[in-house]
């Protein structure tokens, strides 16, 4: 229910094409409030709470709705299996029209995954792993076609950095997304400086979105201003396009599918704003699922950032790197003394080690005795940051190993124009 | 001299990525002025004289220089025949940096020409004859290859007009430039709503342009607001890319070629914007040969429209239809009596008929005995009307007949991705 009034809400801001400035949501509207002083939108999250981003009132603010227990229910019917431990532990925590995707799953009937990656380095860090693991069983459990893309052009125009450079570093960010084992014949990587220049189709579907969203909507959404250059103002419609099925000719031949989104929540302004037009252009709504930002090693006011080493376990780091780095910076919910610790006990929520195994430590048992034994002060700082350098260690160096088989040639046949297999 | 100075108020006002309002040239700056209430904007061209638009006023406005004798008479030297009469008449008038082509030309190094159209209706009128009529000339008087750009996607984003119709209507215009007689082998024609989907090189270069322009610069330029939406924003990059020869990788490789564009004046804005980016992208700033606009039927308050059948000869028209219009509406400077005529004579300068004789009858001898006959009244508004629709008819009908000759398969060796041939 609180979907329909917010998307009404939504509705109203977006519908008309010459609105007027009073009309717009604006950039402060969608992010959390003064009060809270978090701070959401494609570039920028941060909070000035220990615990992070107020994730309810995110909720609210965005109209978007809650992964309930009921819904979860509904999954692991459909699924026939327990849901993945990041929808259960509330990482992935919010969604836009799940129940549609489910019901067209037990109607038998075809969708697809479509998420993505702006490549700004080189070396991804374990929080960009988070939507694509969604993503992989997502494509599992549904058995169906997913796409990729990569913004190169978005990170070209945002970031310090030349087109020829963004396509290289879209490249070895694809193979890493591949090596987290992605099914070939299911999926499809693309480059948006490539891809652009592939299929005719994606370009056409740009101009029709660009011919609906005004710069005063942009704004409002995403908080442009008049000195911001012109690639910027466009942009969104790049990253919206791909939750079109016809920008894809090669795989859903002109069949209007169903498109789910897994994504962290702060891309959700994207996909808002291309909700709002689909229907304009006689396409279904986008479904989206929201995951809760990773948050640093210094803490969760903050995400984990590539572009600041210590705030991240990269997936290239050693084992030395990341146990240094962990014991070094990840911030403690852990008292000041052992005596105190053993008395009033660790504070799980704010721990970053903690955090570190509610993302990774996929037995909820063990991790459910972690955070009692953290909370009663039986286990110390020193232990649980053991026991997380311990559960990432080898996820990084699996990672390492399956990386280096993704040959020039692997990427190659995913980003190839192609049709997809469907389950 | 004039157009160092004018550059260098451009590049003040255009330069510097991150500008405040005030440094911006305005909406306003780049018509000309209220005192004489001439509306020139690629969108926009009218005049409240019968003479039409100021065009001194209009050089010093937009900072470009006006073609003197002193030109005309390099041109013929180095062609080695006399100029085009468009260019002799005054029609074409303008230029930024022609000698710049004419020296590239002296030394036998190569350059190329860059035109287009916005194909917003089905059939093409007489005034879109102009541009296309200079550039065959250009290219048989130099011998190099051109580059003909179709703003599909500018028709869908300005128009009430869908993506597959602005792409049926870019070929059937295209058809019509083809039956002007110019060679395949030097000539490559795209529509942009499929080329950029040919042709990654085209996108990576907007995206490059796109990063170098506000939207307080477009703004300024074009007169865009707020409640305009994203596509027109960010299309001006789209007919700018074409100026740098890296956007055909397949005819120049990775050549840095100079470019001249053809165009009728209204066009400069958005070449304005290119010759400021380019050198920042390490490229040659395009040259530009300017023409006055074809006066509607109407009279030279305003331009020949495709949208106002009344307003235009069309290439589709009848001799009956031709003869008919000019007859009807085309704007005489005949006085109002025979008797008046005869004493006070015609006034050629806001005479329709007469104004049609300048752009198409070649034979600079008979347009003056008919020039001369008019104003001292010899000739009367019905005797010219004749002469006009006696030389303008024919022309159509040449027309018809060479675009009959264009067939499908002749379009598409016209738009096939290939290298051309040089001089």
């Amino acid at each position: 229910m609180s979907e329909t009034v917010a998307e009404g809400v939504e509705a109203l801001t977006l519908n008309n094409a010459k609105e007027t400035d009073e009309q717009v949501v604006t950039g402060e509207e969608v992010t959390v409030g003064d009060d809270q002083n978090d701070v959401v939108d494609p570039w920028n999250v941060s909070s000035t709470s220990d615990t992070g981003i107020d994730y309810e009132k995110l909720i609210k603010r965005f109209g978007s709705s809650r992964i309930d227990d009921e819904l979860i229910a509904r999954i692991e019917k459909i699924t026939g299996k327990p849901a993945h431990h990041l929808i259960r532990r509330g990482i992935f925590f919010s969604h836009r029209e799940l129940n549609t995707i489910l019901t067209l799953k037990e109607q038998g009937k075809a969708f697809y995954l479509y998420t993505g990656r702006g490549p700004s380095s080189e070396s991804l860090h374990l929080g960009h792993l988070i939507p694509f693991i969604m993503t992989k069983y997502l494509q599992e459990a549904f058995d169906v076609p997913l796409v990729i893309q990569m913004s190169d052009d978005e990170k070209t125009l945002w970031k310090d950095l030349k087109v020829e450079d963004a396509i290289k570093l879209a490249h070895e960010n694809a193979k890493d997304i591949i090596a987290m084992g992605f099914d070939v014949e299911k999926t499809f990587i693309f480059n948006n400086l490539t891809f652009m220049g592939q299929c005719p189709a994606f370009y056409q579907n740009i101009i029709r979105m660009q011919k609906c969203v005004t710069f005063n909507q942009v704004k409002g959404i995403f908080g442009f201003g008049d000195s911001d250059i012109i690639g910027k103002i466009g942009f969104p419609a790049v990253q919206a396009a791909p939750a079109l099925s016809s920008t894809f000719p090669f795989i859903f031949g002109n069949k209007k599918t169903h498109c789910l989104i897994p994504c962290a929540i702060d891309q959700d302004p994207y996909f808002r704003m291309c909700r709002d037009v689909a229907p304009r252009l006689g396409f279904p709504k986008c479904a989206l699922i929201h995951s809760t930002f990773f948050p640093a090693l210094q803490g969760a006011k903050s995400k984990m950032s590539a572009s600041e080493q210590n705030s991240a376990v990269f997936l290239t780091d050693t084992p030395k790197q990341i146990k240094n780095k962990i014991n070094k910076y990840a911030f403690s919910g852990g008292r000041v003394t052992v005596e105190e610790h053993r008395k009033l006990g660790g504070i799980p929520d704010i721990d970053v080690a903690y955090q570190l195994l509610k993302f990774f430590l996929e037995d909820d048992e063990k991790l459910e005795e972690i955070r009692l034994a953290y909370s009663k002060g039986e286990l110390l700082t020193g232990e649980i940051k053991k026991i997380a350098i311990e559960t990432v260690t080898p996820i990084v160096e699996r990672h390492q190993a399956a990386r280096k088989l993704v040959t020039d040639e692997v990427l190659q046949k995913f980003m190839e124009i192609r049709p997809l297999k469907f389950g």
